[in-house]
């Protein structure tokens, strides 16, 4: 079995070495949901076209969030993102809010955790808006659907 | 039904103004999970004692990451935070490991989005640090557990 | 005259002292423009319906650019915003884009420097969207409009 | 005529990708100015002996500003800034300060918003630094006066 | 003996919960210094008049990283600061350049870390700035010199 | 002798040209103190097991302290860091806690500073989480210990 990589031989956590790894054109795509009453649902797409673009704010933070990963995540490598973008598409058979993020970089290292934030950010977003309609609103299911390039290859979810 | 309070009457995203609202003690609560393969979790648990100790790296992370949440959430007003704690229990049902973070403030609107944001941050951390382990980990459940203080007074989750 | 408050009798730079000062309601409203060509604006306004809210974009990155006044202005305090408002309005008469921001705090020292970064953020994001159109808009008049609150009172531009 | 890049097919904000574009040396100059009482000019220019420095504060905080430019504008990439000079030049015949910002990387995308954040961020600071005594400032004319390097090649400004 | 503050009962970190704390005026004072070569020193401070302000820049950084403390330091409370000043002097007898400053602020918690912190930053940038000329400077003696206000009321260091 | 590279003939601070410098790996290592009483120290120790990680929350914001270098530093480069790694040792004779930090990049320009910055940020945490128990602790002896890479070569402390 794999061993936890960001602690030493001590067991003290250390942001990896990367330097010695080939720079490489790499891809990740996250995914996650809100969930949440139909009525809020229906507000949230009715409201794109009048009241208010709820799911424009989200897509926006979601695409900064991407880039203050390492910011955020303590061990997380600094990386020169080449591509963010968020995709939230309402689902009543939720119901709710499905989110994808696809992320590019050309590194030394994986960039699923700037994927994986810019959904939980949009996530986020998503629910502060919604909030004063719905507190039981439920963030869910948020994981990496698909990583590519550097050396250990393509993985896909099941 | 509430309003989008985020929008103004022309559906403009705004930031909403508080200024007339009572400065008050708040409290927020939220919680969320990871689930993970019965394996990875022994690895954790078993890590603390000597591989390292991902949990507490997560709940750092967590803390640190309730401080970002006005700049990660577009419209959330900066609020002085006044104690964040963020617990991290392994629990075999699952299997994975629940998150709880707890937020405090004395201020003119709730602190939820910064208890969210602390769940959410540890999660994305513990992920980070265990993702080269297993990558199919789930974060789930992300939800507003209890919220008090302010005018619209206690909530909490069924 | 006035005197340059953020120097010391020695002239070394120093952000001035305002714990004596009273915690009072203030409000500050800056407004700006950026200048473009007809056929420039023309597609900005009719993208809103269909091609894409650059406006909306901008007016976002304006609410998030107040939130960052003290970080990006060395001698600036740091304020508890209470509201951020930013308006985006096509002027054909300029032609181009009138930006006005308003924002509140309840605190020990004026808002100014939030109400004009927010319209320069927003002017700069403006520019950011619109740039593989046309490179030779022009970011203007940004100034501030209106002051209140806090011991030196009203101040409207003439 | 050229599209709006910044948005997909669907007209949803994006960042857009650069992945497949060559690593380039890259610069970018702007210009821009703020204009001011004869009378708030000479206390700027005498004070820069005795006074204090107000030239010298701006022309920090806008080297400073060159690197936050990713973390205020929404789209923005994060590129590997290699070179900063902001240049503050007092002028009678505005009267007022005109500010001049070079900015170099290589890198997958131009780096004109690097330049045009840095003259803002000089440009805001200044007014901070001076509002006390005058707040009619105007900060005015703000654009890009040369870029060069990547597939589009040399721009300079009429 | 006192306690581990930033403990809980089991031994995991968290921030402390000071919302029960009074909100009064606080102030700390810290200072540091920079040990060179009398060469190094000699070239800072002719630097001052003609080769460019060295302690200037050093001065302005600390500022600025007094508003950083809470996002740098994990467990400390974000605090509205009200002032802050960075003295550096050239002290010939180190021979190199100590640094002094002095927080103040309004707040719920002590300050003393915003100082610790603008002299440390204060500190490294002296160091960046020279590190060309002298690479064998050291930082030391960086400590709390006062604080006051709350309920532990006045430290004096001896 | 070596000139102040971060000022240009006119003596206007800048951030210096390394656009022509070769991508090289670069690796850099600091190292400090915190000196404390004997019972001070001994409470440290002792806690690891079972009172709370001091030293392991400072490594975690020494690490992350070292990606914040450029945010901090006004003239510093931001730089791709590969690596950071922090020591925290307890060592009785000084009394007291011995800090070093390593990092690594692979950029046009030395990462020195990140790795000072690394030092300060663990040892400023150190203080912060102890200082309950003792106010007069003194951060010591931050010194470049070695430094390799790019055109100078490499630099080892006496």
């Amino acid at each position: 079995m794999a061993e936890l990589t960001h602690f030493d031989t001590k067991g003290d956590a250390h942001m990896v070495d990367v330097s010695e790894k080939a720079v490489t054109s790499r891809i990740a795509v996250a995914e996650g949901s809100v969930k949440m009453q139909p009525e809020t649902l229906a507000m949230i797409t009715e409201g794109r076209a009048k009241k208010g673009d709820v799911l424009g704010v989200a897509r926006l933070a979601g695409i900064m969030g991407a880039k203050k990963t390492a910011d955020l995540i303590p061990l997380c490598h600094p990386l020169p993102i080449t591509k963010v973008a968020v995709e939230l598409t309402p689902d009543e058979a939720l119901p709710g809010v499905r989110i994808e993020a696809t992320v590019k970089t050309t590194g030394q290292t994986g960039i699923e955790m700037e994927a994986l934030t810019a959904v939980s950010t949009a996530a986020l977003t998503l629910y502060d808006m919604v909030k004063a309609v719905e507190k039981s609103m439920v963030i869910s299911d948020i994981r990496l659907k698909l990583k590519d390039g550097g050396k250990s290859g393509l993985y896909e979810a099941d």
